[in-house]
């Protein structure tokens, strides 16, 4: 039996989706054990994709497979009993044998959320990454206009060692500001490593009056890290949605 | 000069608002530790009232005296540059020399938040007493009812060894139901040690069937302790708001 579940996760204290060999701090980790002790034999968990350490999820897709049938609001229950507090999962669902989280994803959308101002929010701190100064969103926009479409991200990826293909498809960036915050949600077919966060670093660039917004496009032809602006903070960026036809 | 300031605090790591001889870890110690290092005398900080140790405030209400003129947006600067990240100081306004926070509050608003069912906010979980069991809110507001107005709240408060009047006025207890979270907002002129943790925990007997709602008149008239109920978690509660004429 093939089930799919949506994870919602702080990713403060994490190393990440992925399970490493050296930690046992990953949230697919954290669901494998658990999974794997309820049922006595080893679950593999696959995810819609990894997130990296520090990165929280609204809702992280992913499934699994059990030798034997369960009931989806007893699997939602003896997760959520035994998950820490800063893991839950909010649904599960019974699904096709033949569907897979990751493969058959066929868009996400990423948040980050940018705290400006001198008054930072108490309650949301971990979730928000706080600048004093304020990016100029008009300009924010300009640049983002130039992302949309497929384009080759290599100037957007941490991984320069890379062999597959960095093409990626951005299909809306949608950049909104109020009192103290600017929120930018990314929705694509798929994104390289760190790639919304050195998208959201070039483009807070531009906000701030470091690059023109008519830069973009040569950063992406130069194919090259070093092209484009820096890597935000982790703690800012959540996955907020996954998802399939 | 006199100031009146708005803090924000989660006060998940805090011995409360109060300032207490063993202990540097209070809200009310933080910052007259910063006002002192600024400048360069004793300055003491008047909260509107103060708050159990692991208690949240969205806007508690304090004053302090300075003996010079400082303009507002300075000090609002310079308190949240140097305050941990669990405290913000959304508004700092200059006022009368009269205003005193504590004595001229005329009414104040608790929140107690409950989550509810299988799945817990991962977000908000700091914020949030989570249970498993879902309390019938019809009974919640049937119990609440018998408390509206003035009467001596002696059995609602911890410290029973007090010798002030224990007489107090709750103009509106509203208790709103909504996915997997309760609400209730508790407006009154002011609130004993513990009192509205002792009557949330009392409601939720109500809601749970533990106790019939028609009780409550027998509680307020007993002026004992054990009468209500238990004393809900400090980690659902917050102080919304402070109100003055």
């Amino acid at each position: 039996m093939n089930y799919k579940i949506i994870v919602q996760y702080d990713g403060t204290r994490y190393n990440g989706w992925q399970k490493q060999k050296n930690t046992k701090d990953t949230i697919q980790g954290k669901l494998e054990v658990l999974l794997s002790k309820m049922t006595g034999y080893p679950v593999e968990v696959h995810g819609s994709g990894r997130t990296d350490a520090g990165v929280h999820a609204l809702a992280q897709t992913a499934n699994f497979h059990l030798k034997t049938k369960q009931e989806p609001a007893e699997l939602l229950h003896y997760l959520n009993r035994y998950l820490p507090a800063d893991i839950s999962v909010t649904d599960v669902q019974s699904v096709s044998e033949r569907f897979h989280s990751r493969l058959n994803a066929v868009s996400k959308t990423y948040r980050y959320r940018i705290g400006i101002g001198p008054v930072r929010n108490v309650f949301e701190r971990s979730y928000i990454f706080h600048m004093e100064e304020t990016p100029d969103v008009t300009r924010m926009r300009e640049a983002a206009a130039y992302l949309i479409g497929e384009h080759d991200f290599m100037s957007f990826n941490s991984n320069q060692r890379t062999k597959k293909s960095t093409v990626r498809r951005i299909d809306s960036i949608e950049i909104r500001s109020c009192a103290n915050e600017i929120t930018i949600d990314f929705t694509g077919n798929g994104f390289l490593y760190n790639m919304v966060r050195i998208l959201t670093g070039t483009l807070v660039e531009a906000g701030l009056g470091k690059r023109a917004p008519e830069e973009i496009p040569a950063i992406l032809s130069a194919k090259n890290r070093q092209a484009a602006g820096i890597t935000m903070p982790p703690c800012g960026l959540t996955l907020v949605e996954v998802r399939y036809f």
